[in-house]
Formats: structure tokens, sequence, C-alpha cells
């Protein structure tokens, strides 16, 4: 396994490479999530990049930039281990280089839902994509579906930019009892962590009513919003039925939609989403 | 000479060459500016990719977007003479797929000078360089100085973005009477034509007075103005003396500087730039 540790280590590596590539960007702190997606890279692709960069710019000012966790050892041995071929680590000034002012909006996605409550983020994001994407040139380019707001604008993005590769949404890892697997998840006590279940728990109301036939998107997510909030100490963001491309709410639910919850738990923010497919679609 | 008419095409015509590719990207009508840049690449690269795309986001609502001349053909006959290998003319839908809502933004550099009356030109520029530049990947990009904050812009962007290419700079090309050659002169009548030379002259006095020694960019930028406002019917917007790089206004002219100017002559908004080297730099 080679490790590039500057963008042009990153760049001779990829002269090196023939064949597919299979690129999955990380902040690091890898858990289950992050190896479903390597190991769907590993199938697909001839050959395995990972990235480990810590995005300054997604982080709004009062965000968690400084304590989000971080141990690279522990991550390059988990890439070692699934058969990563090169991990690129570069510094924040490789990434952002002395003077940078190039940042990239994704206008019509990126100010709801998630972007609402955190101003810029998806700017961040955005940016810092198109810039991996543009030193790695993979094939794939694989992105959990677990933050869905960010893989709608991930996929916006390539198609705009007219980037030539495949943007691959991969199926939310989640704990036993249904919890999703997030790094943030390292920050709930076990108490929280106790709470914190109620989002699948909303989520998976609203697919038994709409199995159940009901159409109505007010209904499902009442429903959810009612199953959210009977938790104390846990805070709805919302609780929504969206068009899956345009995240724009839905009136009735007579295709396939998005649910997509947010609250925080003890001041961690924590993100959920499921697809409903309507009963006869 | 190969016309590719889609992004498909292009990219197909891409995968077909190798070694180094220059690219010209422009918005037709081609004059003696282009075709300085075209001999360049075709000096400099084993392939020259030339792009026509009159770019709608670039465009103010009150400007003239409609009217902007074209003529492919003649253009298309241009490039084959040049020795181009490949044209590319895409149509608005191939670059701005639907429901597009990606912009690329170059803080810093895109809201002064002719960001400030031409608000949202610079993000148009940004956003389309980037497409392009997407799908050619060429080893070298070729931009006229005469559209001095546009080349910093795509200088900017190309560092920031971490594309694995060079952005070349080449000298404005000029009338014989020192206007510098652009699309937009056949707007201005005979008469008009007559005044507009005034930038030039205000171009040379600084000059003049630089080589002079002078070393206050506000006696300079007296000058520029006193030569400009010295004309009837030319309305100034900006004469400048700013840092080659940020674009930044000057104090003291004790390194390498632009000169920038701006007017309009009959509703024909002029641009024009130049270097000033303090004596003894």
């Amino acid at each position: 396994m080679q490790i590039a540790r500057s963008v042009g280590e990153m760049r001779d590596a990829r002269r090196q490479v023939q064949g597919s590539i299979g690129f999955v960007p990380t902040m690091g702190y890898l858990h289950a999530g992050h190896r479903s997606l390597i190991e769907r890279a590993r199938e697909e692709c001839r050959t395995v990049v990972v990235s480990i960069f810590v995005n300054p710019l997604q982080f709004g000012p009062e965000e968690d930039y400084g304590r989000y966790p971080r141990d690279v050892p522990r991550d390059l041995a988990l890439c070692e281990q699934a058969g990563v071929d090169v991990v690129f680590v570069p510094e924040v000034q490789d990434i952002y280089p002395m003077g940078a002012g190039t940042v990239l909006e994704v206008r019509g996605l990126q100010d709801r839902w998630e972007g609402a409550s955190r101003l810029g983020h998806f700017q961040g994001v955005a940016t810092v994509v198109a810039k991996l994407l543009s030193v790695v040139q993979p094939t794939r380019a694989y992105f959990g579906e677990k933050d869905y707001q960010q893989l709608q604008i991930v996929r916006r993005l390539a198609a705009d930019l007219l980037l030539d590769l495949e943007i691959v949404g991969c199926p939310t890892i989640r704990e036993p009892d249904g919890l999703a697997v997030s790094s943030r998840n390292v920050y709930l006590s076990a108490e929280a962590r106790g709470r914190a279940m109620v989002l699948f728990r909303a989520l998976t109301a609203a697919q038994d009513e709409v199995d159940a036939g009901e159409h109505s998107a007010a209904a499902v997510r009442a429903t959810m919003r009612k199953t959210i909030e009977s938790v104390q100490g846990v805070d709805l963001d919302y609780a929504e039925v969206v068009d899956p491309t345009t995240l724009e709410p839905l009136d009735t639910i007579d295709r396939e939609a998005r649910a997509i919850v947010a609250a925080g738990v003890d001041d961690v923010r924590l993100i959920d989403n499921t697809r409903l497919t309507p009963v006869g679609a």
C-alpha cells in the first residue's frame, strides 16, 4: 500500500496506475460505513484510492473541526487490511494553497436541510470534493447514503462540472439497534446513545405507514415528528418527505421519495434517511 | 480538423490524442487576438483544441448575450487555416445540463473592477472555464492578457482546483493605433472608434511616467484619469494601478504593477491594461 502525503505524490501515484480507479474520500476515523465503501470499490475497480482529510472548509465556526476525531495510524492499518492500493493524506495547505479563494456552490441543493443549519457546510463539501476528484481522477467515487444530501450534491456537482466518472451511492451501515454508523457517534454518552436510536425508529415508522398505503406526506411527516418528539432530550431539527433528487418537500408520495431526519442529542447533531416506495409504484 | 459538437464527441476526440494538448477557449467571432493564442498553442503543443461557446452565464441580464457577434462557419475556416486539430462547439444544454446548479466563485478576485460593474460575470467565466477544462483536459490553456482580471481569476481557479495544467497568458494584440483587439470593437461607430484609442493613450502615458521615475500610484492614476476624461463621450469607469496577482490597488509602484482601465464609449464597454515596471526594479 502506497501513502501519498501531498498533491504531487498523489499525482505521481495516479500516473502509475492504469485501468479503473475506485475512490473513497473520507475524513478519516474510519468505521464500518467507510469499510463498506472500500469493499465495494475493491470489488468493482482495479485500483482503490482512499483519501483521509478533515476538511476545515466544511465546518462552521461553531462546529467541531478542532475536536473532530482523528487516528491516522489506525486508519492506515484498516486500509492496508482492506486491500487499499493508495491512501492520500494531504496537509491542509496542499488542498488550500496560499491565497486560495475558489469555492463551489451547488445552488438549489446546498441551502436547505443540513445546509440551513450548517451555513457554508455544503460549499465546503463541494469545494473539497472537486479538488480531490481533480487530483485522483477516479473512474468511480463512492459515497454513503447516510449523508444523503451530500450524495445528491456530489452527483449534481459531477454532472455539472462534466466530470467523466460515476458517483456510486452505497447503503447506510447500521448498528444492531438501527443507529446509523457515524464518526460523530463517539461523542454520545451511553445514555444519549440509547436515545439516538429514535431517528431510525422514526424512519421505520414512516416506512411502515407508506407500506400500509399512506400517500400523504403530511401524515408521514407527522408520524416521524411525533416519534422523535416523544423522546425527552432529543431536539428535532427536521423530519421531512422529499423528492430523492431535488430534495424538495413532497405533498403526495406517489413515486419514490426520501424520508430525511435530523436531531440533536446532547448537542451531537445526528442525521438519517431512508427510501420510501409507495404501494403500487 | 475534427469538429466535436457535444461533450461526448469532445471526450471521444480527447481519448484519441496523446502527448501535449494546447487549449484555446473562445466565444467565437475569432480575431487577431485569438489567432495569436492559437499560434502560440500550435508552437508549443502536439494537439491544439479550440472551443467556440458563447457562455450565457457570464452575461448580465442587461448585457449583450443575444446580440454578441457570432459567425461559426468563418471561425471554423480560420481554425482550419491555423492548423487547429479539434474544434469543440457545444450547445448550451451540453454545458449546462438540465437542473445544473453548480457555480464557481473565485473570492477576493471576482468582485472588484470588472466584477463590480458586471455582477456575476466572473462566476460565469470561472464556471464555464472549469467545465471546459474538465472535458478537454489540456496540458496548457491559453488566455489573452487583454482580459487581465479574467486571466488572474483563471490562474487562481486552476491552482485552487489543483488542476494539473499550465495557464499561459499571452500579450494583447493591438490595432495600429493601439486599440486592443476585441470582438466588441465591431459595436463601435467609426467616430466612436476614434475616441476609443484614448484607453491605450492613457496606459502609454502611465508607462511613460513610471519610466521617468514616478513611484506614486496616485500620480499615475491621476494622469490616466485626466487623459481619458479629456475626451468627450468617453465615460470613465476606473483607471487604477494594482498588484498584478491580487489586483489590489497599490500606493507605491516599487515593484511590478499593472495599470488597468475601463471606459464606456457610446455604451460599448472597453477595457485595457499594461505592465508597469518601476525604474530600478
